[in-house]
């Protein structure tokens, strides 16, 4: 038997004989001929089925075609099967509720996640899985480059310390345990080890609000790094790791309309409200001010993404380092892509003494294995966490990360 | 100010004038210089410091050495630090409860893993998560260019149908949920999407027994394939992928004594039965049969690798493929690992109607969402998952899985 050719591998075996397998997208038939469209993890190909031929074929079978690779100019790829044996290896039950090969899912949201199994086979919901797949990639490739660590931190933790809020409880062998809210405290702890670490992995907030921005279980891609001065390395690692992912998106799927600048605009949290109009003692930036900054990052400066930085240290979380000269800002960032957050990152506290004096006693208690890191000697330090679903959502211009996570999780969707 | 030299760079930089960073691993005084060993994540430096100074410093005292590279035949790595300019960066608060620049820690497995955050900085626990993060990389490098697609599923689940036991409960806004045992299910509807899936994640386990194998949180590494023959096509993956994962160990940490043959030995359960002299009626192998087939595989064979196929599928979950002509035993495998299960991996049912046999109707609506995938037509496809930590420490040597998880979860450990 000959070996199995993927669809866009068509090309290069014209006029031979081939063998593919894949799932019927569709049959469109004519009074003489049909055409069959056979999908595979590579693409897609027109098998024209002959005269006379009775096979009609329903969509998702799953089918080997063995036939003649014809240069065609006008079948979709240049190339098409003919005179194909088409051998049934799967029939389905059902006809799925709704047509894949349409350009876009003809459903509601809720429908189309209720069957994930069939509907993450479409072309568009495929893509935005493919370009998280390679963001991963991209991201995991530029670090390795710079000399990080691949680190792999729990996800069930004993304390609920890092916010006590928006924590979700499990019962862990009769004890009550906690799903970590991201792998902070253990990726700082690691610095201390390998001075340069990432993680890619699953994180867990109890988030009771519905928007489309918030998944309660969602990917985090988390990096965090020793021997900086301040923040402004962080932002330059950063910077290079969204390039990398962009690279590698348009290296493995295809071009995506993002350009990552040299040098990203910044802008300080005191300037961003004066440049919306904000009152000055505003503690935070609304969506509404997000966008008018990445609007004026977009005009001013060309460019999709913009620094805020030195955000009140009173709306950032415990380890944060407070910006020199200015202690109620902090050397921390956000960063906004097309005037949403994307990225949160900052530099950390080091001292042992600043985690003594920003911490009661019964959190130093239950912090105890991550204090440890700092009795014994940590580095200058930061880092950041990019959201895997956010930034896949922004790139294919999908309106609600539920579109973009295989399966999704918030307050009422547990499966499937 | 220069830029920084890693320790390892030392050697390119002879003659001139360096700046090192990192902390101190050692101390050692002689009348009139002591010898500093400066640590960092590149390797281990010698800084002599000479004649009338009285630095003393207490070991992981962050510091900034700045001296003159000389080549020293006598130095580790042939190349030491004169005339240092010794800055203080950050003071521990606290002697380590054990000493570092011993070969081994000398403390109880329960008080390394109590100081972890220290414990890891250790150059043999630090080479047990580089071999981790090498083989993660090695893992996904090989199935990459296997034209595989990376996932990422969801770890809270609505239903515990995989396997009832051992499953962990927890409160998700009111309701109950569970901690995913595998992504098995997922990675099977993943393949009608992508043909070819890889994930690696977290997996969480109840398991109620304390032994040097089990975790109750650990990182699985899981493939699943499409359009295979049998469970032979998902053996020949395993073993590209083991290759891989050598192969990169080896070329980004150290060489490891682990060779992985081009056809790995196997031997049917039936076979593997009589061949460790057990009774043909036993439902599974001992740990003492799993080491006598390692022995046999290493001596007749010289393999550290044997697949056992066939087991019985009284023995294996829901989803697995019977062997043709003999329903009693499964298109399923075992791959141990210098006589130790190391991977589990087989084909699985494909068609509709061989789930709607194997389950009852309760489970069967718990499963809609994943039995979804197969009312659209699946292709023939299997596939397996090899837990990290086992491998590691298999290839490390270590007695105990603890000993190469960074912040291992047991049935009584949950932090640090």
């Amino acid at each position: 038997m000959e070996a199995r050719v993927l669809t866009a591998e068509l090309g290069a075996h014209a006029d031979r004989r081939v063998r593919l397998q894949g799932w019927v997208h569709h049959q469109r038939h004519l009074s003489k001929v049909s055409f069959l469209l056979l999908r595979d993890r590579s693409g897609i190909a027109q098998v024209v089925v002959g005269d006379g031929s009775t096979t009609r074929l329903q969509p998702e079978t799953v089918v080997t075609v063995e036939g003649t690779a014809v240069l065609a100019e006008q079948a979709p790829g240049g190339v098409e099967v003919h005179d194909p044996t088409v051998t049934v290896v799967s029939t389905p039950t059902s006809v799925p509720p709704f047509e894949l090969r349409r350009p876009t899912i003809d459903a509601q949201l809720p429908t189309i996640l209720d069957h994930a199994a069939v509907a993450l086979r479409h072309p568009t919901l495929r893509r935005a899985a493919q370009i998280s797949a390679a963001s991963m990639a991209g991201f995991r490739a530029t670090l390795d480059g710079l000399g990080f660590t691949e680190i792999q931190t729990p996800k069930v933790v004993g304390a609920a310390t890092e916010s006590g809020a928006n924590v979700f409880t499990l019962d862990w062998f009769g004890r009550p345990a906690y799903l970590a809210q991201s792998p902070q405290l253990y990726k700082q702890v690691m610095v201390g080890v390998f001075e340069r670490v990432y993680e890619v992995g699953p994180v867990f907030r109890a988030e009771p609000h519905d928007t489309v921005r918030h998944l309660a279980e969602y990917v985090s891609m988390d990096v965090e790094l020793g021997f900086i001065d301040d923040h402004r390395d962080v932002e330059r690692v950063l910077r290079d790791v969204l390039a990398g992912m962009v690279a590698t998106v348009e290296e493995r799927v295809a071009p995506i309309d993002v350009r990552v600048p040299d040098e990203i605009p910044r802008l300080h949290f005191t300037d961003a409200l004066r440049l919306v109009g904000a009152p000055d003692d505003e503690p935070d930036l609304a969506p509404a001010h997000e966008r008018a900054l990445g609007a004026w990052a977009r005009t001013e400066h060309d460019s999709d993404f913009v620094f805020v930085e030195g955000y009140p240290m009173a709306k950032r979380p415990f380890y944060t380092h407070p910006e020199p000269g200015s202690p109620a800002h902090s050397n921390s960032f956000d960063l906004l892509f097309r005037g949403l957050e994307l990225v949160t990152g900052g530099q950390r506290l080091h001292r042992f003494e600043d985690y003594e004096h920003v911490l009661d006693e019964q959190t130093q208690h239950a912090l105890a294995g991550y204090l440890d890191a700092f009795r014994h000697g940590m580095p200058p330090h930061g880092g950041f966490a990019i959201g895997l679903e956010r930034w896949t959502a922004r790139v294919t211009g999908a309106a609600n990360v539920r579109e973009v996570a295989l399966f999704p999780r918030d307050r009422t969707r547990l499966s499937p």
